[in-house]
Order: C-alpha cells, then structure tokens, then sequence
C-alpha cells in the first residue's frame, strides 16, 4: 500500500469512497444528502493536509489531517479517515492511522484527538485502541443512529 | 439585564470584549494575535447566532449558538460566551447561558455541548456544572496555558 498527498486529480476516486459513507449516515456528522461539492470541500478544508492510500494504483482510502484547535490547543491533531467499501477489512485504516500519527509527529503535534468516535461504530473504535487512543469522553445520544436510533459518541486522545 | 440578537453596529462593542480575552489566550483556544477582522469572522461565523447582553444599555456580554456537528448529530448544541472584564462577576455569564439553554431548546436542539472547557478556568467550570452541565471528558494536556503551561481541557454536556 502506498499513502501520498492527494492532487486535485483524486476528487473522482475520493468522492466515490465519501459518497457512499455519507449517503448511508453512519458513521459521520455530515448530512446524508451533502453534495459532492460540499463533501469534497469539508473534506479538502484549507488547513487540511489531505493523503490516499493506493493499492494496486487503486485509491482505496483517504484521511485528512489538521489542528484541531488553534492556539494554546493547536498542538493537537485531529484526522477523519474513510476506506472505500471494497477494501474494507484489509487494513486501509491501520495503515492511515499509523501514517497519519508519524505525520502529526513530523509537523510538531504533541496528541491526537478523534471529537465524534460514533460508539456503534465498533470496528473503528477497536480498531483506533489498537493503535493506542483511549476513550477520555462520551458524549450521551450525542448521534441519530438512522438505523439504531440514539447513540453515543467517544471523544478518543492520545499522545505522540 | 437585556439580551438580543447582534447586529452588524455591534461589532465594535464585541471587539472589544474578545479582544482582552483573546489576547490573554487562557480561556480560548485562539492564536492570541487574531486580528479584528479574524475574531468577529469566527465569533459571527455563518451559521452562528449571535447575542449580546446588555445592562444600562451597555454591551456586557456576547455568545453565540449553533449546532456542534451536522447530520446525525445536528441535534447537539454548542455555544461560546464572553463577558466583559468589567462586568464580570455580575451574573453576565449565567444570564446568557440560561438565555441560550431557551434558545437552543426553542430551535429545536436535544442537548448542549461544550467542547473544551479548560480546566483552570475554574470559575467558568463551576458556573456550568451550576447550570447543569456534567464534565463527559478530559483532555489531557490539551491546552498550554501562557502561564500555567499544559492544563486539561472539559467536554461538557447536558441535555434540554
């Protein structure tokens, strides 16, 4: 697998992974019917370093990586990562994950930050333990699960 | 005391109140240098609404009200107050969180969510747990305070 910065060439292949996960509202804050426009600006916001992940010279994930605040805050990194859906499963997320926390170190981050880990969301949450965050928060039916109502979301830290 | 929505003559009257506080950078996490420009940018962002408190037809107060994310958590409130040096300790920041609780239920909103509340702002976290708010995360070190150095941060939540 192979993690580089995006150019604007990959806003078919990034939209073809956001559209889907979005569509389906699950995972992400974001609305259901966002456009295309809208769902690559959130996801290209100036203040993004954005990165794919190729296999095969197939885009098969993408994540974007920023300071989550500003000032005394802006030490902490917050990234949004999301795998095409047929690559699920063969460690897309790991490998971001890792490349994400050596670029945060490279650029002077001292943690990492996830504000809305949607507790239904299992497999990421495990998934992101794994690489060593911890839940410091639980935000009370804080997600409108559109299939399982009410959910809980984690905020998940951890240092550099 | 009278709190109403902003308008655009009341800019000076805002600036002035973010402006000590911004540059003493101990309770926000904003670049202390901000310009005019950058602060009311970010306090009246689109999608803000904004209020001011005012006492002897003196502006006293500000905060704003949105929604903390979009889409399935579009439900969750979120809100920044600021009083002026002057009129602290006159019950400025309590009449407008309750005027903002009113708010937020008024347009609809399920629960309130404060994102990061730092840790030595010890009066401001009293004030909020008095208005029914429950710390549901810490943040570690996610604030270098200008005197006190690295010092946690609250999420803060409550329902309406």
């Amino acid at each position: 697998m192979n993690l580089r910065p995006v150019t604007p060439e990959d806003d078919d292949a990034i939209w073809r992974i956001l559209e889907p996960t979005f569509r389906a509202g699950e995972t992400y804050p974001i609305p259901r019917d966002v456009s295309r426009a809208d769902a690559l600006a959130y996801w290209r916001t100036p203040g993004h370093a954005v990165f794919v992940a190729e296999d095969a010279e197939k885009i098969v994930g993408t994540y974007y990586l920023r300071a989550n605040t500003k000032g005394g805050g802006a030490h902490v990194a917050n990234c949004g990562y999301m795998v095409a859906s047929a690559a699920q499963g063969r460690g897309v997320a790991r490998a971001m994950c890792t490349h994400s926390l050596d670029e945060a170190r490279q650029r002077g981050f001292a943690a990492m930050q996830f504000n809305f880990v949607i507790a239904s969301n299992e497999r990421a949450v495990r998934l992101w333990q794994s690489c060593g965050f911890e839940i410091v928060g639980r935000l009370p039916a804080a997600f409108r699960h559109p299939r399982l109502g009410p959910v809980d979301a984690f905020v998940m830290y951890r240092t550099l």
